[in-house]
């Protein structure tokens, strides 16, 4: 069938399209949005920023950025029905799935009718899905319906006010700020090919960010902070960590968190979490986790010359924050969902209908063979 | 980034992995489903004989069929809460998102927490997913709460019951079987291939069904079949119909349910639908949109020399078993869902995460611009 030989599994360094929004690990600059360089995104923007950067293709000015602030800030309430289907959905439910249908039913209530919507509609994605995840944690969980539209400047913020109850320290709310710059967007990740895969249907935005987050969930591709998490939790101190992560080793046992797909060298967003996951630690008096997390990335530097991912210090960050474990892939998708409409809008702006080949390894033309003949 | 160029748009004509489940347009067999040909499946067949091909391995002996289509009838209720959800959407709402939106809610309710229960969640959705269009269908639009728990012995009859309310009749039960055959498996098309992205994450069964219903709602993809109906039931007689067609010719109007993309010379299913709706035509004494359709089928390979694909003669066969034009696409779901879930179990067995590259047409690394200076 296919013209030439599936020489890398997985389509690894083929070309699938082009984009305008993100090199990852272009040497000399390991992850820019739009040319600008993750450093200084996170040390002076705003989540909100990057996102009028990747969505609107411009850093906005003053007057831009507050407009901006300011619509998010009315598009956080959530449609009667959507809570309805939010307060059906049993606690132990997977938070990603949750997410999925959340998402999905949206689209019911606010179809985007046309292409012309779609900055519209991914605004309101925007301001809307930290208020569907925490409704759904804090109905399920604590039995409470909460008020989602608050008056926080943030999206960050107003994440972490709706999980807790009350609005989050300047600290907490900078942190998150940061985080959600860090995944705001990575090029041709799974999720965000997803998206455009569905795009090039000329589907709807709610059903391209819906199927992102159907493979943001799989562990390899979101998760990973997750899985960082439940692993250095259960240890008491840098010592036992160390015995632990050898052993692990020993047993050639997956280690999450650390590693990358693209980078060779290092990902760039490891110091920035790092540097933030310290001055949590410091805030809250920890002196148990962030030790514990050094020394997992000194031994899988010493022995594997493995390196932390943008992964790895998320863990330990959202924890001093107090956010549930079972949250983290959730806040991941609040963040990404940037990158994947920027995608979709710059797929639907060139389009072709992504089909690629297969290779046939089945049995040849076979005649048929009525089922009394069959074993 | 990439290390090849992006010679093929949309991936065209490169693989993106190996597949023993279909060859489409392969020289000489025009349409295989492991390797058995689509005329001799759509002629001896029942659906659910197919559905075990694809998703099983094999052909069913007579006792393994008899056992697989007693199985699937006890799967075709809904959970309260999922009926819950289906009667929180509007009567106005897309049905592709409702089935999405359904699928994607299933998934909280009877997640797949390991692999070693893909057959049984594949199964449950090829049972229950008539059930879910019809429910939110009959509930939306009629405003009745139907029992979606029926004795037929198909999936074809038994979403006909359901959308009738009284039992199909033989030949629309039998028609139905050789359309939900025609449309179960067509290798790496776009909503194959979502599956197959989402698949390769390691995500679950319903991320990876919700993902590809979201990419077969696009107009390049599904619905082909729905926009062909809207088209031709307007006119009153083929000679109409052709000054109309050739008006859109010359219009260079598109014209829905002709050509394919890798099909050159004939789509091999045309021929076994637009069989089946001329027996429907003769069985409903209809002198119009038969005929109509036949005469749009030779103008357009006069004129143009496109052939009628899939999509074409299913509307009129459709509109002759009284199913409205918007549930053409939900049909289709109800059809593919066995060829997505082979397909992902395909990319399990031996999976790599599908993340390619992109050639990157964004701006040189640029320094940080502090918001005051900025237009």
């Amino acid at each position: 069938m296919s013209e030439k030989a599936n020489n890398g599994a997985g389509l690894r360094g083929q070309s699938a399209g082009s984009t305008a929004l993100c090199t990852v690990g272009k040497s000399g600059s390991g992850l820019t949005y739009r040319g600008y360089d993750i450093h200084d995104l996170a040390e002076h923007a705003r989540f909100e920023e990057v996102a009028y950067l990747l969505l609107k293709g411009k850093l906005p000015n003053r007057q831009e950025l507050n407009d901006y602030v300011a619509k998010l800030k009315t598009l956080r309430g959530l449609p009667t029905a959507l809570k309805a289907v939010l307060e059906q959905i049993p606690a132990d439910a997977h938070p990603m799935d949750v997410m999925r249908t959340g998402a999905s039913m949206l689209g019911n209530l606010e179809t985007e009718e046309s292409f012309g919507e779609q900055q519209d509609r991914s605004d309101r994605m925007l301001a809307v899905f930290p208020s569907i995840i925490n409704y759904w944690y804090r109905y399920s969980h604590d039995g409470v319906r909460i008020e989602t539209e608050t008056d926080d400047e943030s999206i960050g913020g107003h994440f972490l006010h709706l999980l807790h109850g009350k609005p989050a320290s300047e600290l907490h709310a900078r942190v998150m700020n940061v985080s959600l710059i860090l995944y705001a967007e990575h090029e041709f990740n799974a999720s965000t090919f997803t998206a455009r895969v569905c795009a090039s249907t000329l589907s709807d935005i709610h059903s391209c960010v819906t199927g992102a987050i159907g493979s943001l969930r799989g562990p390899l591709h979101g998760g990973a902070n997750e899985a960082a998490m439940a692993m250095i939790e259960h240890w008491q101190s840098p010592d036992e960590a160390e015995r632990e992560i050898l052993g692990m080793l020993e047993r050639k046992e997956k280690i999450m968190g650390f590693g990358h797909a693209i980078y060779r060298e290092s990902d760039p967003r490891n110091a920035i979490i790092k540097q933030w996951s310290r001055n949590l630690a410091e805030d809250v008096g920890d002196a148990r986790l962030y030790p514990v997390s050094e020394r997992v990335e000194q031994v899988m530097w010493r022995e594997k010359k493995l390196f932390c991912n943008a992964d790895f210090f998320h863990a330990s960050a959202y924890y001093f924050m107090g956010i549930p474990t079972k949250l983290f892939t959730p806040i991941f998708v609040c963040s990404r969902l940037t990158g994947w409409c920027a995608h979709v809008f710059e797929q639907r702006a060139n389009n072709r209908i992504i089909r690629p080949s297969a290779d046939y390894t089945g049995p040849d033309k076979q005649p048929w063979l009525p089922i009394e003949q069959r074993n």
